[in-house]
């Protein structure tokens, strides 16, 4: 046995304690916990190989939120006390893999500095920047499961139709306004059977933890394609997301009232304090700050989605993932998207000295976090990493 | 052993083959052939317990266009001659599964005679009843995997928001506006690697076969949710597939050329001749034939939306299903929704002798489809079946 010490301040210390999946040479991935620059054997230290022993999250967040509170009480203990050396590894010597099977994925549009900053940008003539439906629901689409990808993994510029109003006719080409999303994705620990919807009131039973989440975005293949059925080849290359899933059960000192919702939401939307969550994100453009994004600046709240996404009786799985959609504070540094930072490209920031609007090959985005957590200290998220490559072989030609 | 009959008109001859899961009472579901009104074991017919002993046909379609080929001759050789009599079922003693593990789902809007009639209902005004795009790109959008039922599943009326246009607010309840598309399903085999899209003229290699799709679809709860991202939740809570999975190496017969296509599509769209195919469906409500909608009228082919959905180097995987959109043909009797039929309810059509234009609790929807094939014969795709329940306990209250 073996005890391990980590700062009182450290991102990852016991207030926070995020699973994810990790691999050491040799041998098959397997669940574990960080802590400080340590990650621990889920199945070595509990004595769980069937639960833990495995590739994914799924089978544990499938047991629901009891064994999840069981479970994180009796990490705590033991790291408090004493842990198995051989469950033990230092954080730089394993390879990390995506922590969980992605079932259906969502994207949302949950901030209204995003869509009423999007609505002036496409719609300046109309007096209001939000589409009709936006406060009454939070207005979402589905999304591809098999493009998201984990942090690091290098995102190909994707090649595609655009058409410029000077356009006559539409161009082939890679993406020459490709962006970011700074979101945030919500895991869903247990589903609901066909036909029954989860309860606003209920969510906290269903959502086991939060991921940071990039929803890359090709502004110009977007904008062709999206009418009448939304966005489809403008998101569908890829989404990265974070290696470490944050409990729900260690944001609860992060939950925060959500801006007032007027006009009043339907019932099945309501709740007597609609609780969103204080995390504060960066978007670090090739290791500059370029935007400070608020989560808690977010109209929808993450219970309002799932209910909302359910309310039809669609079926949730473990393991299906829904995203908030770009986050966007009020002010222009806090921003998540760059067509919105920079107005559209009209107004470019300076990056290594560079005047800047959209990526090129070679750039390098991470997406950051931390929020309050139990004690007065703050929790980590790690980040979510993706560079920009050329068009690979396969387009060529196209 | 033993020697089966079929008669030489049935639609499910050796012309047909197509792949299900089937089980029966106190054994696993199973991979099986249908061949007349019998399903016979493919693990025992084969002697591949690993790849037809199991529970869907993913682990079969994996295997590649090439396998595909040599099982299906295999398998003609052996009903020609005799099978083991412990391989066969009569159709009547078994259950029928979902035949595969559904990965990603796309729905398409690829017939022009649809994508027009309900330009013309919702923009009556605009000259081009067709958006810009419509001939330069198959559109399209994802739904939810977990949705996807198979043929006999009862379908509980979805609860949402509408607005109708006299609705000061939106107004929250069931569904009143309950309608289907009748599509066709393409169900991949073998999918891509991120970044390295398929090229249309190797789809071949690609899709597995073809199911028939109903696509239920809640008009009101749509039109007030779909700006500006697209169909969710009025989509997102049942689509219907047939148990039998119709190889393309069934419907090579079945090949026609597409529709002139006009203006030209870019080059990763084009093709010398576009293949579409030649299949009759027919929508039958409560019994009554309502309209037989001809996919040989569909514009965008099986390959064109293939290739589309990959040429931003999106990975496709075994199990994904891309639908067709609702086949509609020139005529009235022709279209494969009631929105369209029904020309937006101010038409009804005679059911039972009584007016209908949207579904109501009871209504049994059957599509069934059929298809020339070898040897001068026609083969069948069977029939995907749903009926309409009223609201869940579920939805009481919300």
């Amino acid at each position: 046995m073996t005890r391990l010490t980590v700062p009182a301040d450290d991102l990852f210390g016991l207030h926070n304690l995020p699973y994810g999946v990790y691999s050491v040479p040799g041998r098959e991935p397997r669940v574990g916990v960080r802590y400080g620059d340590y990650v621990v054997d889920l199945a070595v230290l509990l004595g769980d190989e069937e639960t833990f022993g495995v590739s994914s999250l799924n089978p544990f967040m499938a047991q629901g939120r009891d064994r999840w509170i069981e479970v994180r009480a009796a990490i705590t203990a033991m790291l408090t006390a004493a842990v198995p050396a051989q469950a033990v590894h230092a954080l730089g010597s394993v390879t990390l893999h995506l922590p969980f099977e992605v079932a259906d994925y969502v994207d949302f549009y949950a901030c209204e500095h995003h869509a009423a900053n999007l609505g002036r940008l496409f719609r300046p003539d109309n007096p209001d920047p939000l589409m009709p439906n936006w406060k009454h629901l939070p207005v979402g689409y589905h999304g591809r499961s098999a493009s998201i990808v984990l942090s690091g993994t290098d995102i190909v510029r994707p090649s595609g139709q655009r058409k410029g109003p000077q356009d006559p006719v539409p161009v082939f080409g890679p993406s020459v306004r490709l962006d970011i999303e700074a979101e945030l994705g919500f895991v869903v620990g247990v589903g609901n059977e066909m036909g029954e919807p989860i309860a606003v009131a209920d969510a906290e039973d269903h959502i086991f933890g939060v991921v940071l989440f990039n929803d890359w975005s090709a502004r110009d293949i977007q904008a062709w394609e999206y009418v009448p059925l939304g966005p489809n080849l403008g998101k569908s290359f890829a989404s990265t997301i974070s290696p470490w899933v944050v409990p729900l059960l260690a944001l609860q000192d992060a939950k925060v009232d959500t801006p007032v919702q007027e006009p009043a939401v339907l019932p099945y939307l309501a709740l007597d304090r609609p609780w969103g969550l204080d995390i504060d994100l960066e978007v670090v453009w090739n290791g500059q700050i370029v935007s400070r994004p608020p989560y808690a600046a977010m109209y929808w709240s993450p219970a309002q989605m799932l209910a909302h996404l359910t309310v039809n009786g669609a079926p949730m799985r473990t393991g299906d993932l829904f995203a908030s959609g770009t986050i966007s504070g009020p002010d222009k540094d806090q921003r998540g998207a760059f067509i919105e930072l920079t107005w559209g490209g009209a107004e470019p920031v300076t990056v290594d000295g560079q005047q800047r609007t959209f990526l090129e090959d070679g750039d390098v985005i991470d997406l950051r976090a931390t929020a309050p957590a139990a004690g007065g200290k703050r929790l980590g998220f790690g980040e979510a990493r993706g560079r920009i490559v050329g068009t690979g072989r396969g387009m060529a030609g196209a």
